[in-house]
């Protein structure tokens, strides 16, 4: 605690989470997080509200709260090539992009899915864009793309030409991939190289094989058996044409249809979890330095938490003596993983007995959870 | 907190809950929370099992355990006069008789209700099984009767003789109050006057007027508007016969179809507020008297719960400095009644998203209400 000018002590309270995937932005969550500290705490509390992101969705929106940006608006082609309008943001030189705003499954799912020839052209021109805007710094989030094309679709947009044995451009897509010979870097954006990349990535596949883009991707994408084996070739072959069957075996290359291999073999990108980067882009670390509480949280908290999400990258960053609770809209550990993670308690929201019947029969056993939790906290002090 | 005698700091809990209604008994709630408390502690809680009750429905069973005592049956006979097997209990000289056990209205709704029938002759005849049994203390816990008797069936039980003008017994029930003319307690049982009453009341309803016996409750025990009117009127008769107009003034003398009027005018017994009562039977004072934290709960916590409730009677028996834990199936009272009311913070019990597109409109009230509790909780020195 810090001792305030008039004398009373001040509870510093960062509120970091989340967002709750399908109810409620990080944005939203953060805020209520905060009236809740102020409502137990009164003026007692200093509240600092930073909404996080792990490089996927929201991650735009977080990284612009936090550096006081603005969101911008580009003519962009989805995963099919048809036109759309993609967002992206700009804070002093700093330029956040989300490849789903640009190359997105949710944009194509108005027609068959096309495995083959979604490309993740528009994510490039949505970079373009940050780098006409003259960024200096390029927050790339990547996930919820449509594409398995190796980042060929994004090199393409910045000015590359992936060439088959004649010279002539391969089809886009993760079809034209086992047709590159060559890549023709000559009308590349001349500050793509000169742009200081952070990747950020909520996975750790490597591109190929099993635990592969797109074994294990592209079937979401609407690959079927045939379509996979095809892009798992493909992507194999770019990675070979393009010299890098080392960076195709780092964790993460697999990330949005192996976006990182074009990205890291012709610009020189590498790949960050995205949990860490995104809180480091949002002040996170200055943020925690004095805290005495820090409130985290996400829809549902499980042992995916613990690795490269949101939760475990605040709790990396929190220093000792700090308390860390996390709201969830559900807890699925343990109290002993609870511990074993370094949490001082993990909270689900409440939602009341919908069902009665249902809820009689577990009433004992929520008594024990809500009283642990109780005890928990009374026995943590601030 | 004490010292152990090894140097460990013990934390002193004392559990004491109320039953969820129709859902957990009040041992099955506290043996959940001592386990909660456990859990989140360890070995250095000290914890204190003291289910509750506020009179009614569960004394017997709450008194029986604090007490060490034994639960005995005795052939009697339900609101209508058919034989059943009520229980009692005993500890010591101590014996506790729940009426509904007797005269409880879910043993005769297999049948057409009887308003003006209904007697308390069941809770009487277990009284004087207690009597038998040599009890020189008898927590006679009001509520939940199908009668509307002021106790004349009771009474009755015990060799009391309600008589008409003529000198002849006057029917059963309610029916036959207009029609008493004089009470004979030559057959009275001799140690009626002469036994320890203690009669718990949860409600403070007097016998007559708009707030009545009658008028309040009997229409719950199936009588029309113009039983009720009769019954009021019988009610009032008896309480003159008895010379008892003051006595029916007084709160609690509207409970179980107003069977303290005979209790009191030919017994000398008094009601009190059921919860105080029990917390002093089962001796939580004592427990209280060095403990760090309770935890008390029920099913819903409202306004209700702060008046004559358990909740109420704990926190009012609870030690300056000690915090005071309601863990409850749903909690209707605002943060502001939870502190006006002296409450450390109020949790309810968690029952997940069952039903995720109605949660999803309520999280953001749902994070805010959990980081609120968390954060009062956090913020109370144990």
């Amino acid at each position: 605690m810090t001792e305030r000018v008039g004398g009373d002590a001040v509870v510093v309270v960062v509120v970091a989470p989340d967002s709750f995937k399908g109810t409620a932005s990080a944005a939203a969550v953060a805020s209520a997080m905060a009236r809740g500290v102020r409502r137990a705490l009164g003026p007692a509390a200093d509240v600092r509200e930073i909404p996080m992101a792990d490089g996927g969705e929201g991650t735009l929106d977080a990284v612009v709260a936090a550096l006081g940006g603005a969101v911008r608006t580009a003519a962009v082609h989805d995963a099919l090539g048809r036109p759309r309008t993609g967002r992206y943001g700009l804070a002093g030189g700093t330029a956040v992009v989300e490849t789903a705003e640009g190359t997105g499954l949710p944009h194509v799912t108005d027609v068959a899915l096309q495995p083959l020839r979604a490309d993740s052209r528009g994510a490039g021109e949505l970079v373009r864009a940050t780098l006409d805007d003259g960024a200096d710094e390029i927050i790339l989030g990547l996930g919820g793309s449509a594409s398995t094309d190796g980042g060929t679709g994004l090199l393409s947009a910045l000015g590359a030409r992936f060439l088959d044995d004649d010279g002539a451009p391969v089809p886009p897509g993760g079809a034209g991939l086992s047709e590159v010979a060559s890549v023709d870097l000559a009308g590349l954006h001349p500050r793509a190289r000169t742009v200081r990349w952070r990747v950020a990535v909520d996975v750790d596949n490597p591109l190929l094989g099993p635990r592969g883009a797109a074994r294990v991707f592209a079937p979401q994408k609407g690959a079927g058996p045939e379509e996979v084996e095809r892009l798992e070739r493909g992507l194999d072959h770019l990675a070979q044409v393009l010299d890098a069957e080392e960076l195709a075996r780092t964790p993460g290359c697999g990330a949005a249809g192996g976006l990182p291999l074009s990205l890291g073999a012709l610009l020189g990108a590498r790949t960050e979890p995205g949990s860490s980067l995104v809180a480091d882009a949002v002040g996170l670390p200055a943020a925690l330095a004095d805290a005495d509480l820090v409130l985290t949280g996400e829809g549902c908290l499980d042992e995916q938490s613990l690795s490269g999400k949101v939760v475990a990258a605040v709790r990396a960053l929190t220093p000792p003596g700090c308390a860390v609770v996390v709201v969830a809209g559900r807890v699925e550990l343990s109290p002993a993983q609870v511990r074993a993670a370094g949490l001082t308690a993990a909270l689900p929201i409440t939602s009341g007995p919908v069902d009665l019947s249902a809820l009689a029969a577990r009433t004992p056993l929520l008594v024990e959870a809500t009283t642990a939790d109780a005890c928990t906290l009374l026995h943590h002090r601030l």
